[in-house]
């Protein structure tokens, strides 16, 4: 509440200033050196800014490692028989693809959203950029981590099959196409977990001190 | 907003009334007078505090509804051998038992948060139980999706089959239990958008006016 007056102080005192360049009388420059005084909690939001753009690094990382390392997982599996060849590509299942686009996506707004971290850093109270990545954030958040977990149970039915459906695991025949399958949902869990870390970072960055 | 600064106002001259009656200085209640003066978005927080509850209550329908429709989802086929049944239930599947456990966790503290979302009702500028909520709507909001989005990915299967891999599709025997899962999963996912929801304006809630 504090800090809301005291911007609020700010900004009127900046319209003073240039008031009084049209020549009013200088008690008013005295008020602005009075009021310019930093909230205490200015440079505590510029760190969680900082950690922020960190933060969104490393989820953007994580999201970029997860969409390569599925969508180039594939295997071929070195016996043919006369007809058929045995291969395994992210897009024989719909969860892979759809985690492989949805991956991308995120590794895009990631990318998109530096700039508004980098505003966010310059301008820690301001709060229109900062109520902009949250909403965002969570949507993001939200879709990584469904691509995330629809991609693991359909990696861990392919690991562990389940028999009261008869359905068999392939893993055993294509183990390396299912290790970039389980490293590519880690990574996505890995980036969602951050993006909804830094959600609740930016809540903190946006409550009233 | 013009309300709550009168209602507000009505509040404050009510006490004073009642200091007065007890006889002390007016010069106390004059100072007083000027420090209970309210901030003009008190009333804004408000209505956004009651959307929350009732986005909650929402939510935790939703949530409910779908830990029970899955849980109960139970089919036998009218047809036996000498030696099976054919029955489906939902601890069939790894996904839906853990989405039973996560819903039920879920509706569970959606129930919990409910005083803390009348706390914020009864006063606007309170962050800490706004922060409370924010944290842990954002790490509900991310179960409820994960397990919604790990039983969809299995719905789909089981609708549709994978022929890369022989899962067959189950659904076409176990129509009505594939239909309870299904109302499952759209009831979480609900649940979990609105949860998001209510983390976009609790975030509006929180910020300096």
């Amino acid at each position: 509440m504090a800090t809301a007056e005291k911007s609020g102080e700010i900004a009127i005192n900046m319209s003073e200033t240039k008031a009084s360049t049209k020549g009013k009388a200088p008690l008013l420059n005295s008020s602005k050196a009075f009021a310019v005084v930093e909230p205490p909690n200015r440079g505590a939001k510029r760190g969680i800014a900082i950690a922020d753009f960190f933060l969104r690094l490393c989820a953007l990382g994580a999201a970029l490692g997860a969409a390569i390392s599925m969508g180039t997982a594939d295997q071929l599996l070195p016996f043919t028989t006369q007809f058929l060849q045995f291969e395994a590509q992210y897009d024989d299942f719909d969860a892979f693809r759809y985690f492989v686009i949805s991956l991308a996506m995120v590794t895009g707004y990631l990318l998109l959203s530096l700039p508004f971290s980098i505003v966010c850093i310059m301008r820690p109270l301001a709060t229109a950029p900062r109520l902009f990545l949250v909403i965002f954030d969570s949507i993001m958040g939200g879709v990584t981590i469904a691509a995330g977990s629809a991609a693991a149970a359909i990696v861990y039915v392919a690991h562990t099959g389940n028999p009261n459906t008869n359905w068999l695991p392939i893993c055993q025949q294509y183990g390396d196409y299912c290790q970039s399958a389980s490293g590519a949902v880690i990574g996505s869990l890995i980036a969602g977990a951050v993006l909804f870390f830094i959600v609740i970072l930016s809540a903190f960055a946006l409550k009233r001190s």
